[in-house]
């Protein structure tokens, strides 16, 4: 019991500190979720376009995906800007660094537990039983 | 108009494969985007854990940790079993290799972005206007 609760403060200090270095990230992983929005973001990747150039290939209502781009955009992902009668949609500055930095230390826990657990079946090889 | 429709084509068809290849990547954003659910997956990361284990650095109800091992469960980041009146959470086989290669591709996508960028720059140096 008091392992775990030391754990737990362990976990919540942790939340804590990324929720301060990247008060972004639930945005970015909820706006990342939709794969509408995954191709927006590569589509843009390769030049800017307005609302009607992103929705055309969907087939989609230009309601629809000025939603997609409001939540893209809620998320820093994209930058909008107004151009006369249209609008004119760029990837925004962010890099996802904190979901890759995410990412990169789930991958890296999930490959300590797999050699502690290596570890232990060499260190039972020996075992009699 | 017709580079649009180009676009747009290879888009759709990235897009297709991209849900053949990796049916789960929407469940898993939608999993990764709440504190709760990423601080219930690296302290299952330590060893297993009963909801109860779960739930109580949080403060949180039985009922609420739950619903957010379902969903973890759902995505296929955690695994539980029945054992006896508790239910044990272990973290599940999946690796989160389609989140890693999404989110390199598209850090690649922006590098090449800002290469071609610094490229412009550097014959626009020489330009008299």
């Amino acid at each position: 019991m008091r392992r775990a609760g030391c754990a737990g403060r362990d976990v919540v200090a942790r939340l804590l500190n990324l929720l301060v270095q990247h008060p972004h990230i639930d945005r970015t992983f909820a706006a990342l979720a939709d794969p509408t929005r995954r191709a927006v973001l590569e589509r843009l990747g390769r030049g800017s376009a307005t609302i009607s150039d992103l929705a055309e290939p969907f087939a989609m209502s230009l309601t629809g995906m000025k939603k997609h781009v409001r939540v893209l955009e809620d998320a820093g992902l994209v930058s909008t800007e107004k151009v006369g009668r249209t609008r004119r949609c760029t990837l925004g500055p962010r890099r996802l660094e904190d979901v890759a930095a995410w990412v990169d230390m789930y991958r890296r826990m999930l490959d300590e537990r797999l050699d502690r657990f290596g570890q232990m079946l060499e260190r039972t090889k020996g075992d009699p039983r």
